[in-house]
């Protein structure tokens, strides 16, 4: 059991939970970066108007006291001794044959698992044979961009604003990006010019806007007159006042690839995805995944098996619910007090805030000055392909509720 | 410490390591077929003079009661006992970033530690920075065909007999693969017409062969004059009798993609290999490497790091050997006392022995014959492109003694 007072010490960033190694008391109140494996690049390289696909492992080698990238959860969370008493079971019961080749779709018990976890928690019904266990939505990107060019589809339309990284993902493999723009009921269907488009329904990133009814409606027609949609799951349960969305997946099974991750419940690090396409795609995408690597590694999914069907895993998304929605107030309040001026938008889930300033803003300036300040975020204009207000999409969930205020109040300092 | 007795056991099927939960005995001395996770394919379907690329994912699906496939380890050795006490060790002490996005390359502790087991063991001098982490060989080479496509090569020549799963993986990735005879000093190299080459160098498969001092001279002719060599070191460390002779790699840097895993040191399932590019291609290797799946998971590579810095790993390959030399012996009794008439090849290092017929032989046949009576090998002409002896390529390592006499008893009944 972990108590309240070492809770608020964790997210403090004044201690780490350690497994059973018990817990440390950090000296300084601001957590350390990752060491960089290589020379940090400069600042000013990194923060471009047209930023490339090695962007985000640039930036990640530059160090900051207070780290703001969204898209990971609050990672001093990572459930260390559960995880290890999960393996130890795994171990303890897994016959030798196991250790060999696999199927590439994955574990079978952990696409049972995965199964049982889509029709739980995203209405999804679906087969575990149907279940393709990927290296995270990154992954699943990539196979599915193989599997439609083999198909005659080499355009995926992308929300704008939406993920620069998924759009570059897609660029990498061959796919051209249209932009569709993202108004407050979603993505503006009428305005889809491609073939298939990329979406994220349940929490536009990085709007935080949910698909509503009206434009589900508008989906659905679009795709029964053939359009295909791509459905990036990618933090729908972390919804903090009301139950998710309905995946797009649950009312569309043959016009919809479904892709989901345990990066966002537990971590990145750990790279396991899940891929659910139409029938029609099925065996290409198997071919495509053996094609990559023959199939994700056993031992981890075993565990992440053991963790789901044990209901460690809704524990865990309990818990983080309860500490990100606490650092998403921290911030909300930060950015009341320091930065009054501007817009909030998307509070109500996820992992992070985007907030917009008046156009005399630049914000890609405005990134690179705070991070020169030890302050990381990112600057809206890149997740944009279309014009549009200035802005920073700032990441909470991985930062104390003392580190957001010290960021939002360097960036405030910042400001023209 | 594993006891004789014990080992014994082990190794005659009858019981199983299970790391922390202790030993269990098993009921039966032949160990149980994998779970098939859908219908098993129909033997007949199987074995066809021309297996796809999913040929391997379908053979899996048929239950054996003795398994000769090669290409695995003892897989009953898995360290299950050292990996926990490891990621245990890695859990206790990792920072909580960690656990985020993280170099596509792989995490920096386990590049030193692979560059430090490349120098010790393969006498390659690599930077750790210049290592790679990749999802197995499979993954390396598809990675690099992707690399070589963008630099203008689109084939790269394959030994001949050469492994059909590299043969089908580089073809997957849009290579022509023409065959380059191997005879007893190893690859033909006047025969190379491509201007690249994949090799086994230190233990040709299926063959067994090493390549020879004028070969090796050759060869190195062959690539300052511009041929580009890609290195499956995929089983070099499991020599017998002497150590295993040095990496093409380490001789010919800049002229040499190197390719190494753990799927026969510790085990497939755990899909963690690396790659060493010469550095024209490093920057593009990166990049693929990023876009099929944003790196490999990070606790594995720390598990293995520690395995590796510890000793523990090497201590495993002793023992790996020590079994392996037993289980070849029984195989070579076995097939001395049960085919008198067969040739055996290879039978110097490595997991599996190559056995050759008369002309009279239909290898497939043979193999099919062999599966329909529980008994899995597979059929040498699977390996080949060019015309040659029809044969067998039969694994050692992952069988007990006992399995391996009944194997080969079984396929002795079924010759013509």
């Amino acid at each position: 059991m972990v108590t309240e007072a070492y809770r608020r010490l964790i997210e403090d960033g004044q201690a780490a939970g350690r497994g059973r190694g018990g817990t440390v008391v950090l000296a300084a109140p601001v957590s350390a970066p990752p060491p960089a494996a290589a020379a940090p690049s400069p600042v000013g390289a990194v923060f471009t108007d047209d930023p490339g696909p090695g962007v985000f492992d640039s930036l990640r080698t530059i160090p900051a006291r207070v780290d703001l990238t969204p898209g990971v959860p609050d990672l001093a969370a990572f459930p260390r001794t559960a995880w290890l008493r999960a393996e130890r079971k795994v171990l303890d019961r897994l016959s030798p044959t196991a250790f060999g080749y696999g199927d590439p779709r994955g574990a079978p018990a952990f696409r049972d698992a995965v199964a049982n976890w889509l029709a739980r928690n995203r209405a999804i019904r679906v087969s575990p044979d149907e279940v393709v266990i990927v290296a995270g939505v990154a992954q699943a990107l990539g196979l599915l961009a193989q599997v439609l060019r083999h198909n005659g589809i080499s355009e995926v339309a992308v929300e704008d604003p939406g993920s620069l990284g998924a759009r570059r993902q897609l660029q990498g493999w061959g796919m051209t990006t249209p932009p569709v723009p993202v108004d407050g009921g979603g993505v503006v269907v009428d305005r889809v010019r491609a073939p298939a488009v990329l979406l994220t329904p349940a929490h536009q990133f990085p709007t935080g806007v949910v698909l509503d009814g009206r434009r589900r409606r508008e989906l659905m027609s679009w795709a029964e007159a053939g359009g295909l949609i791509v459905e990036d799951d990618y933090d729908a349960e972390h919804r903090y006042d009301q139950p998710p969305v309905p995946a797009l997946r649950s009312m569309l099974a043959e016009h919809v690839c479904y892709a989901g991750s345990v990066s966002k419940l537990l971590a990145p690090a750990l790279r396991v995805g899940w891929l659910v396409v139409p029938q029609r795609y099925f065996h290409e995408t198997v071919a495509a995944k053996r094609e990559a690597d023959l199939g994700n590694a056993v031992l981890p999914q075993l565990v992440l098996a053991e963790l789901m069907t044990s209901g460690e895993l809704e524990r865990q998304l309990r818990l983080l619910r309860r500490r990100h929605r606490r650092r998403r107030d921290a911030m909300i309040a930060a950015l009341r007090r320091y930065l009054p001026g501007a817009t909030v938008h998307g509070a109500a889930a996820g992992l992070h805030l985007m907030v917009t300033f008046g156009p005399e803003v630049s914000d890609v300036d405005l990134a690179a000055a705070a991070l020169s300040r030890g302050v990381k975020v990112q600057p809206l204009s890149w997740h944009r392909q279309l014009p549009g207000p200035p802005g920073l999409v700032l990441g909470y969930a991985a930062a104390s509720p003392g580190e957001i205020e010290t960021g939002i109040e360097a960036l405030a300092g910042l400001m023209p």
